[in-house]
């Protein structure tokens, strides 16, 4: 066997010696990168990838105080806030599990995740208090609550022991933190919705999250410094794993708290969104918006629709209105897009009932 | 822990069960979901996703029915033409490693590689036939020897037992294969200038060549279906992993034999080329190109620039031509490309000579 003669550079196969794939390396290169770029924009609030990566550490380095440790759950209920974002990177830093709650379910569904999944932590969104308040009160042994205190929610009320931003000051910016011993190792727990029973969980690993969050910008041909607009929940299968996906592409996160075409039509013309992922009901919501609402959108708006098989009628509606709509389709199991309807550049020239024709079809 | 509970779909570990990473699916992939796009260009020949896997898969088939398997040395000397792309599928699917010479070299290196990689089999070009000649008769062991008869070149003469057409039809172009069972699998093997002693061997895996051939997508922020013109040797450390990008990103390869001012920009023009790698004194023959051959280029051209520091002149040149041009640096132990001068849009609004210093300096 030649390769292993001493003049090659062979193969080290040791796994102590090698880098794990890990989605947290991708807001270390943003930050030391692209320092002064915009990281997040949440109502007037913003953030650079330099704040954005201390925000993260500080998270990290205050879950670590608290005793939070490789294995552990932190749960997670809010709508598309810095908080959300922020709990993809800082959780995994430490080699905890992130478990972000759906905040469509009942008391009963989120006691059962937290207590199956075993949640030491739970940072939880006034919006959601009443049911949190119900589901809390369930739960054999109370994990440690902290409320996401949103300047741009008013009503709920306050459930834990801390606000989320007095947390971050607990924790160091410059804390020192390492990506997983093992890219195999989990980084995300979600549950399914259990239709057919309980729910069932579903662990993500690091490695999948990063070739998931890659693959993203592959399959969809994403130039550099996407602005992504938040439509699609980050609670549902990790945002399909974009929120790894923008630290790559060095984008910038345009949060959204609630699915409003208004909403959507503003972020888009005001920070110039060109990405965005939802279901075929917010792209029926767009296109049926009235003409004052939706026009005067200069940038080509790219959106990935997913879902199977959306009507004919939303393709083709999404189209008429000047976006650039990609189908894909996915399950929880495969972490966000699994398949993608990969368009031809020839059905450029097909009318455009034929176009949307094919753009469902795989 | 929750995460081995029987209603979590628990991470699994066993590598008997997971999917190696591998360049060679993005082959399959392209000729399956792309059939009819233009993989590849060469002078009045072309072919097509689809062809151009038949093609590989009969080298695999044909490599594998003379007994080459898993491990053993497929050596190739070749300019840029079809077959040297075609190996960089067509060995690996087998599991064989592709050990692709530097054709400025002389006999005695290229006889010492041929020995220390115990290639079994060399694919030649005509072009070089005076080196490889010399080179045979210096081996202890002749390997199989397969000429590449390009009608695009007339000189040099036959030196092999077949020619590489005839030894394709000896394969089965529905041959069935399969991807390495382990992605630590080694894919290629590649010869350093040897400046300091005989060369040394690097051994490049399926995984490291997977991952750098996507980082070239993702670094580039590359658009789908690249016309990439093949500038930049694939004999050099894999042509930094592009014959797997062009591939993964279903582009079309423009081969060349020879870099040549008017050639390049001929192609350039003809084929609408979009990417091309190369080093420096590349980019100052384009640069100092007569007008008339440089002149009518109307798509933006994209290009790698490789080297350590290349002249600020280089640069600013080739930005004044009209070309995008990103500077990178790496190694053959690093598969190409290791670090990359990420740009920053707002180097755009700085005048040329200060933007030129900005993009070589990381």
């Amino acid at each position: 066997m030649p390769h292993t003669n001493p003049y090659t550079v062979g193969l080290d196969k040791n796994l102590a010696n090698y880098t794990p794939l890990t989605p947290t390396s991708f807001l270390e290169r943003a930050a030391r990168v692209y320092p002064d770029r915009i990281a997040m924009i949440h109502g007037d609030w913003q953030a650079t990838w330099k704040e954005t990566y201390s925000r993260c550490r500080r998270l990290a380095s205050a879950l670590s105080k608290r005793g939070i440790a490789k294995g552990d759950t932190v749960a997670l209920m809010a709508p598309n806030v810095p908080a959300i974002y922020e709990a993809h990177f800082g959780v995994p830093m430490i080699g905890a599990v992130l478990n972000t709650l759906n905040t469509r379910l009942d008391p009963e569904a989120i006691a059962f995740q937290l207590e199956h999944g075993e949640a030491k932590v739970l940072i939880t969104d006034r919006e959601f208090s009443p049911i949190i308040e119900k589901a809390l009160l369930m739960l054999g042994t109370r994990p440690l609550v902290i409320d996401i205190d949103d300047p741009e929610y008013q009503d709920g009320k306050l459930l834990g022991e801390k606000n989320y931003e007095a947390f971050l000051e607990e924790g160091d910016p410059d804390f020192s933190w390492s990506g997983p011993a093992d890219e195999w190792d989990e980084i995300a727990l979600n549950y399914t919705s259990g239709t057919t029973g309980n729910p069932k969980g579903v662990v993500y690993h690091h490695r999948g999250a990063y070739l998931n969050a890659i693959s993203n910008i592959v399959s969809w041909g994403m130039p550099h410094h996407a602005v992504y607009l938040w439509t699609l929940p980050m609670f549902h299968c990790n945002g399909w794993c974009f929120p790894w996906t923008i630290a790559a592409n060095v984008g910038t996160n345009v949060c959204l708290r609630r699915v409003d075409a208004k909403l959507i039509f503003d972020a888009i013309k005001k920070h110039r969104v060109t990405h965005f992922c939802g279901a075929p009901v917010v792209h029926s919501m767009l296109i049926n918006a009235p003409e004052d609402v939706r026009g005067g959108v200069e940038q080509t708006v790219h959106g990935f629709i997913a879902g199977s098989a959306p009507p004919l009628a939303v393709i083709e509606g999404m189209e008429r209105i000047g976006f650039d709509i990609t189908h894909v389709y996915g399950l929880t199991e495969t972490y966000g897009p699994a398949a993608v309807c990969a368009k031809h550049p020839e059905w450029d020239r097909l009318p455009i009932e034929k176009r949307a024709d094919q753009i469902f079809t795989f």
